[in-house]
C-alpha cells in the first residue's frame, strides 16, 4: 500500500516529522500536528480531520486495517520508527494531520450545553484526561483559558486517547470566555471550596459551564466574580484536593445524572 | 536538630535507603518502606505510622516544620540528596517507615461500609489515584485483589499523595475478598458494560463494595458471578472506556451523594 519507503533516519521527511513533534512553534507555523498511535489516529480520521501523511512500520502495524484515503502512506524501517516514536515503538503508526483551531463561535450550543472550562491548567496530561471524561459525558465543548500548553501537545493527545479530536476544544482568554458564557445565558459554576454549595445540590439541567482551576492555586478572582454559583466536591478525608481530571469527571457525570433522571 | 550528617553517596546508610527504594523484595524482607515528599510524610506521621529515620537536605526542607519524635534525623548534603531522591530533588525529605500490612479482618466495617475493590490493576499510579479519591469520599477501605505491584511502591505512594496512609488498604486474593464481602452482607457492584444498569439507578446507601477491573480486560468471571448487580457509567461519546481512577471517583461520589441526600 505504501508509495514511499524510508530506511534512513537522516531522511528530510523524518527530520521534518520530528521537528513537528518536538516544537509547538513549528506546529503552529506550519498548521500541522503529529498524531501517534492507532486509537488516536482512528478517532482523528473518524472525526473528519485531514490526514496529510502516515508513517508506519509494517512489523508493528497492519496498514490495511486503517480506513483512510487521499493521504500519503510512507513505510519506514523498524530502526527509523524507533527514532520517530515519541512513546517507545509499540504502536507502529504516526501521522501528520491538519489541526483545527476552533473559536468560541464555532461551538454548537444546542439546547442545554454542558461546557467544561479549565483555567491555567498546566499539565497537558491533565487536560487530556479531562477531554477523555468530557467525551464520555458527551460535553458540548472544553474551553482552555489562558493556556500554558498548545492543545496538540503530544502528551495531551496521548492522555486524551484521541478525545482531543472528538470533543470540540477551544483555547481563549478568560475574559472572552466569560463574555461568551454570559451572552449565551450559560450558568457559570466555579469549582472552589470557599463559600460554596455541595455540587449535587446545584441544578445542572439547563445550560451549564463547569469552571476548574489548578490544584495548587484554584481559580482567579475574575472567575470567582463571574460565577453564578460556587460549587464544591466534599473532601471528607485527610487530603485537601482531588486531581483536576477526577474533579471534572465527578461534576460532569453529576450533570449527566441530573439530565437523564 | 540532626544527630547524624552524611556527605558521601557511598555511605552504607545511603546505599541501604536506595536498595529499599528500588527493590520491593527488600522492602518486604525488612518490613521497611521509603516515603518521599513533605505531604506524603505528613499524612504518614498523622496516621500514626512508626517513622524509623528521616533523611533531609536543609537547603530544601525546614526540618523544624515537621512534628515527629522518636526517630533518627539524618542531614544529607545536596549532592547526596540528589542521589537518593526518586523524583528529582525538589522536596528535600525522605523517610524509612514501618509499613502496615492489613488483612481483611482489620477493616472496621461500621454501619454502612463503602469499599473499593481493584482486581488486577497493574499500574501503581492508577491504584494511587484511586486511593486519593477513596480518601476524599472517606471510603471504608480499598482492597487490591491479586496485586501485581506492592502497595508501597514509590509510584503508588506518590500518586496517592499519601492516601495510602490514610485509607485502610488490603491486598488479598479475589476468592478471599468475595468470601469476606458475602459473609458481611456487603453488596457487590461490579463495574462492567455488559448486562448492566446505570450506576445512578443503583442504591448504594447500604453496605456496598464497588469492584473495578483493568481498562483493557475488565473483571474476571469469578467477580461477574459473585455480583449483586452489574453497574455501568454511560459512555456517550466516541471513546469506549474511562481511566479506572476516574471511574472509581464517579462511582464513589455517587455513593456519597446518595448517602448524604
Amino acid at each position: 500500500m505504501a508509495s514511499i519507503q524510508i530506511s534512513s533516519t537522516q531522511n528530510p521527511r523524518i527530520k521534518h516529522l520530528m521537528a513537528l513533534q518536538q516544537r509547538s512553534q513549528q506546529r503552529r507555523n506550519e498548521q500541522r500536528i503529529v498524531v501517534e498511535g492507532a486509537r488516536e489516529l482512528q478517532h482523528c480520521i473518524k472525526a473528519g480531520f485531514t490526514i496529510e501523511s502516515i508513517f508506519y512500520c509494517s512489523d508493528l502495524f497492519d496498514i490495511d486495517s486503517l480506513q483512510v484515503s487521499n493521504c500519503e502512506i510512507i513505510e519506514v524501517t523498524p530502526q527509523v520508527y524507533d527514532k520517530i516514536a515519541y512513546r517507545g515503538s509499540t504502536e507502529g503508526i504516526i501521522a501528520i494531520v491538519e489541526p483545527r483551531y476552533l473559536t468560541l463561535s464555532d461551538i454548537e450550543l444546542g439546547d442545554a450545553p454542558l461546557i467544561v472550562v479549565l483555567e491555567g491548567v498546566e499539565k497537558p496530561g491533565n487536560i487530556g484526561a479531562v477531554l477523555r471524561s468530557a467525551d464520555a459525558a458527551k460535553a458540548t465543548a472544553v474551553v482552555v483559558c489562558d493556556p500554558l500548553t498548545d492543545l496538540y501537545n503530544p502528551n495531551l493527545i496521548r492522555s486524551s486517547i484521541g478525545a482531543i479530536f472528538t470533543v470540540p476544544c477551544v483555547a481563549c482568554s478568560s475574559e472572552a470566555c466569560i463574555k461568551f458564557l454570559k451572552e449565551n445565558n450559560i450558568k457559570i459554576l466555579t469549582a472552589q471550596l470557599q463559600d460554596s454549595e455541595l455540587y449535587y445540590h446545584t441544578p445542572m439541567r439547563g445550560a451549564t459551564a463547569i469552571i476548574m482551576g489548578t490544584e495548587s492555586t484554584g481559580l482567579t478572582q475574575v472567575w470567582r466574580e463571574a460565577a453564578t454559583a460556587h460549587i464544591r466536591i466534599p473532601m471528607r478525608g485527610a487530603l485537601d484536593s482531588l486531581n483536576v481530571s477526577v474533579s471534572a469527571a465527578i461534576l460532569l457525570f453529576e450533570a449527566v445524572r441530573q439530565r437523564e433522571s
